[in-house]
């Protein structure tokens, strides 16, 4: 067995240099529904004040990812523009403020990061405001707020993430870039690309053209997805002789019946997603082959717990030359089970047993896909446009009628 | 909307206090799987030493779940008998101690009662000692030195859980009585009964007759199986003319494929679980149910995250006049969907919807039940015995032969 | 490989000659629902009139399942009673007569049945008038009038099946049984039970008291749970010392979610049933556990197509010595497909491949399981009564809203 | 309700003159599918001798389509050049002669066809010689020895069908060409296109220049696929400024999960599809979008019953302005459901209810998308070559090998 290599005790190496050496990166996983599921978050505006509210469960949850294996924490400022944080009677803006919400994620971030060889990275999503056709400047002028606390607190390098307009992520990275600090840019697209038809490919050679280093896709879709996804990332970089590191964050779980919007769409979206969630094993699979396809910086998204990532860690510990510490939990492929009471379940300790088992569903009533809904609306659409005060009834009302269940 | 009734401020009674009254009593949620996903406990032995290994998991996952609603802590000592700390190839006692497992438990279950309205349950469950056929001194003696330790912890009541079979159960109850605290006793049986064939009925009984106050079904199944295992206790208590509170803590898995011995004899047991996972609308019909069958004492075993304790907490809100501290991040039946981006997540916002929604497994691949294993041993099996020694390659591999993938 | 048996050259022996002697008797398939889909029966009414209408059609059916391998043609003279064949604007009676539709049916079976080892076996089954509440007298003249027909045709044995309250089918015995003539007799219920709730095993007491010399059931349910109520009537005969032939001609659907009531109560009825029918090999699987209960009168029912009938044949072929005359187009176990051309078919020609296939559904959007109508209503209620006149509108009206899609 | 138009008065048109005048005309189903359960044609060789062994059989079956709204029988000649009727072991060509079976064929064909509005087309389908890389003098020989005897027998137009590659279809387009006899060509491709890649465009484009007037596809796919390739059919030939009228006959199984060779890849192909089946339902929505489309030569291949043809003409009846004679037997959207004897059945009678019932499979042990197998070969692959004797015991137990179950 690999030896544990104890969360304690790193010199820091900076993500690029890292990653230019060739080593593995792994990424955590996703905060707003691991923190929803912990009663932190809520559903709907995904903002996440916590940092300031409940610090306890944001360090937690960091502590879990670092034992787990992550490398990078991403400071937990998903949503915390301005803009989003006093959308549809969401006053957290008012209530906390932007500035401390931002802070507080940094601080709580740096914090864990001492406790083992993980870097800290500030991140940055996408606006209301560029959905409402706010112009460069005012969109451009929300991440320059969040980036002034992450260069205050010094984080480590810098992530553009869940864009699902190239444009904006452009903007987002012509922003950070300024810094000086590294920065990486992720879209939430499948292969179809962005929404405004932009391929894969071509999204990431603007990113890359616009400052990034780092390059790939976060949330939305499945392991599966994503990765081709990436994969047309990379062949459109190469197209254009341009280089960058490649990225991936996808959801933890299943997702082939989605449409070019991804998750958001399934009708199982956000409270009924659970029969999708991918098992460990999945995930062994899926970071076997983020590795095959050249993807370096390997994480997860909405979905991903802790035991998500120490599979990532688990997958390529032959790589990487050793465990994560959440491992001394765990056995390689299951082999702990030789422990169990029960014989049968002693006889599962063995990899052959997971990867070739076809988890049923225990639901015989429900279907394996569903049709997603498919509104055709984005950018600039009425209903799209940020709004401060909260959705009247009036205006649920006219949603219902549009949607029959 | 109902007031939140925040955690910190409550005079304790006690648990018979409190259900002789009427009063709805909400459990906690299973600790080994969650911490076993949050990187602290190792699937196979399922042993509680993260409460001296990782206190602050431990305390933030209590934490969580009084945030829910939760007003029983149980101390994390499931499995924490001398005999099964010890037991092939997992050597906490010689590490640790049971005495000090045992007892960090109540400092922190404690600890965080003290945060809100809950009470401190000291639990104890199945030993090794009785599928290895020691005798009923042995047995009890095991119980014996937990209890010593509750006892000195003082714990505000007792509670004898998962038991497959009725007669160690009653010497559990037997040993516990004799503190003087109330003792609540569930098994992990199905309608079938337990192992030995007694009936659900007649456990119940025979549980009360040794001093049980309450007593129901634990873990094992999912939640509309438990449930009709305590109705059918019900029954038995009522044609015996027997008085006793009625409790439910099942599975928040969905298995309708069960055989008599639960879910550790599905192929998914314990890694392929997930798309079984049950949703918050599923629990919010549990405890609806569990409810009308006369049920007051309503938790969760093994799969219930806190979010799924909220589910029972918001459910029953109308008739408990207060909602959970955690639903200040939750709206009821998904109304903060309101405040999505998105106009078709924004129309997910009302309870028929969620009501009705049959979720896709997004798994194509594979069926919807297993057939579960059936090996058919139990207590005296030679399989089944005590070890203290790790299984050896050869016992593996005589059960990998036993079993065909 | 066993040697093929023409069907045109046995000297024919009776059906309880065959039975003392431990033959196995391959009974035939379903009639309504294939020449339904070839166009000559119509759902809803489900009367055979295409005896006198299409002759050709209802022959060919005969002649294939005789190639199949059946030894019994029972006459296409289900729901051919008088009463059923002027009910609801179905002017069978009025056009045809019921005289002539009885003994068309019975010209054609004799035409066929004199072509092989076929025994001709005149049948009745349930009627309008019980569920309408006639009395004893008045339901037993409608089994007399088919009798009268089946005498003079001089049918080899009379079946009396489809019934789903032992008290009409033992006035359809007692009534048979006064020819002179064998009688078998199957219910269609599960192991529930009739209508009434009387078990599987006390109607088969019933009906051999009244004078079957074969008992069993019929329909209504998928093989398996027909050979478990056959079990169940095994052992109440045997608990009552009576002696019987036993037999089983169950569905080709499948039908784990079936309720009391059966497949008439899925909502797939009776036109989406398509992906529940059986394969070849589900129906091999059938005809070997009905051999290993002791039933040694095996066929099928709706949904059997001749190639299933074969399947019975090929299993038992051992058993039996010889295949039936369509074995020549069909391999044992899929040996044919050695003359495919595509290889990777070729490799699909032997049992173990396809004893152990899991057939996909192809239908990723629908469930594997339905919940069945219950409305709980039977003998004697309003909307159960016989009514010459079409369906009104209002009528029609008044069920929709009753159920709700 | 229209009026039923009886299937024996029609004054007969050219199938050109009935597509140029803008009429619907419709096909027949699939022959070796539905007489392989009926116990007339061996799976594996798929070959046709029953025109000879059991005439009955297939006039039977042509009558049924005929009854359900065919205007097309088509000649039950597929597989039937010399070369198929000799392949692997199947000695029809040496028992019966290539010549019989054909003429056989085209004799039962007209018989059935003067009992109403139907015309006879003779059928050519793909070679096991072309797959051999025989070269184009000796595959158009095959296709010539067939036509022969279709001119003999006076057939009213010509098929090519079945063909994997355009090349072949067009070697068969150009010999039934010369006859002067209107020709239709369809490809058994999906929308990948042929095997040598060639895309469904530019094989309709091929196959128009070659002489055929109506182009499309039949069989390996189902109804939804099937369109998809016709609608790139077309896309292809108004490109090229070509004029062709457009032909779809699909499977009438569910096929999602197919790759570019179709069903033939599926593990459940060809004794597993059951599960796969059309409804009636289905078939209706397909009969309504081909006919969007433009397509109007519709009709159906392999797994297609006689309800499934009446599906089509049930649809198309408002543009036909009749319905076929089956539907004698067959109500709108179930109305005659308003004659069933239970009233929840009776409240099935109507459009909506169908049209929106996801049927369950009754499977739950079953998974509802297979991996079809692909080894990848195609014309000139060793184990694709004709080989007159059968295959040989070393020769199967090497396919069993390449292939693990």
């Amino acid at each position: 067995m690999l030896p544990i290599r104890k969360t304690a005790k790193q010199s820091k190496r900076g993500i690029l240099e890292r990653l230019d050496a060739g080593e593995i990166v792994i990424g955590d996983g996703g905060f707003v529904f691991a923190l929803e599921k912990r009663g932190y978050v809520k559903a709907g505006p995904w903002t996440p004040e916590a940092t300031v509210e409940h610090p306890e469960a944001v360090r937690q949850l960091h502590r879990e990812f670092l034992r787990a294996g992550s490398n990078v924490l991403q400071t937990f400022t998903f949503y915390a523009s301005e803009d989003k944080l006093e959308n549809r009677g969401n006053y957290v803006a008012e209530k906390i403020s932007c500035h401390k919400v931002n802070e507080a994620a940094c601080d709580i971030a740096r914090e864990v990061a001492n406790e083992g060889d993980a870097l800290v990275a500030g991140g940055v999503s996408q606006t209301p405001s560029y959905l409402s056709c706010k112009d460069k400047t005012e969109v451009k002028a929300a991440f320059q707020k969040q980036l002034e606390v992450f260069m205050k607190k010094n984080v480590d390098f810098l992530i553009a993430e869940y864009f699902e307009h190239v444009e904006e992520a452009v903007w987002a990275v012509e922003v950070l870039k300024e810094s000086g600090k590294p920065v990486a840019a992720t879209m939430c697209i499948g292969p179809e690309g962005d929404m405004h038809g932009v391929s894969p490919g071509q999204c990431a050679v603007q990113l890359v053209k616009a400052g990034a280093s780092i390059v790939g896709v976060n949330c939305h879709f499945d392991p599966e997805t994503c990765l081709e996804t990436v994969r047309l990332m990379k062949e459109g970089l190469q197209a254009a002789k341009l280089k960058a590191h490649l990225m991936c964050q996808p959801l933890a779980f299943h997702t082939p019946d989605c449409g070019k919007q991804g998750f958001i769409d399934l009708p199982e979206f956000p409270f009924g997603l659970e029969p999708r969630i991918a098992t460990r094993w999945d995930i062994q699979k899926y970071a076997r082959k983020a590795y095959d396809i050249g993807i370096r910086f390997i994480g997860g998204c909405c979905g991903f717990e802790p035991y998500h990532i120490r599979a990532i860690a688990e997958e390529l510990a032959p790589e990487r030359g050793f465990l994560p510490e959440a491992s001394e939990k765990h056995g390689n492929w299951g082999d702990n089970l030789s422990m169990h009471t029960k014989p049968w379940v002693r006889a599962r300790a063995r990899k052959e047993y997971w990867e070739n088992l076809k988890p049923a569903s225990g639901r015989p009533y429900c279907p394996c896909m569903s049709k997603p809904d498919g509104w055709g609306v984005t950018k600039g659409a009425k209903e799209l446009m940020q709004q401060k005060e909260a959705t009247t009834e009036q205006q649920l009302k006219e949603l219902f009628q549009k949607k029959k269940f």
